[in-house]
């Protein structure tokens, strides 16, 4: 099963969690800290990565899972506020063969807009400073 | 913005609700219904569906949202050991841009198999049989 293992403490998200890998930050409390993919599939993709260390979202703690629900709830209604996209999708991986690739629980918050596809997500790292401009403008627009 | 609007209480997930049209139920109780999709994209696919009459993720209250993340867990648990799968997508859609075809919030957990390639949602109708034996399944295995 690719659902089980041990969690590995040298993930990027857990050197993020730590400050020893840098992000392009949109917020952070006791529960999650969340910023912007730098593999985008469309303007605006971010992430919202709870702080505790589990692998995917069947190992997590029921409180942890809540805060991190609620902090994604948030996070969309900023990034619908800040970027006006037609529809946000709200995804979770759960195993290398769903698509998951770090291995520290994360929810993927991707802007979808009218006839726009979906870029295939590494396919190409974001230009800094437009991530930058994108986490400034969600996070002016969060409650 | 397509993510805003009124809800419709006539959508088809209300009607189940009301116990107005069928479903093949995995698990019900004050927070959300479980049901097999009948137009699932892998085998196992399932929905949870919370009560509160919202539309999407963004209009849901805080405490609703957490009770329905921690039903998801639960139920992703329960279809990783029904089923046995490699992978688990946890996947919510908000807007019809993003997806979304029903107009109350929902959570689509979908299993993945290593090298099977997901269908079309909607691509067709599943047999009924076969979705009440992978609910009795993973109800079965639910905590």
């Amino acid at each position: 099963m690719s659902l089980s293992g041990s969690y590995d403490d040298q993930n990027i998200f857990a050197k993020i969690l730590r400050g020893e890998a840098p992000c392009v930050k949109i917020f952070e409390d006791d529960a999650v800290i969340a910023f912007m993919d730098i593999f985008p599939q469309s303007p605006g993709h971010c992430l919202v990565v709870p702080k505790e260390p589990a692998r995917n979202l069947l190992e997590m703690t029921p409180d942890a899972s809540a805060a991190a629900i609620q902090r994604v709830q948030n996070l969309a209604r900023a990034v619908e506020t800040a970027l006006e996209p037609d529809g946000i999708v709200v995804t979770q991986f759960n195993g290398g063969p769903a698509g998951q690739t770090v291995f520290h629980i994360h929810f993927h918050i991707i802007p979808r807009w009218e006839d726009v596809p979906l870029g295939r997500h590494g396919g190409g790292q974001a230009d800094m400073d437009e991530l930058k401009a994108q986490a400034g403008k969600i996070a002016a627009a969060l409650d």
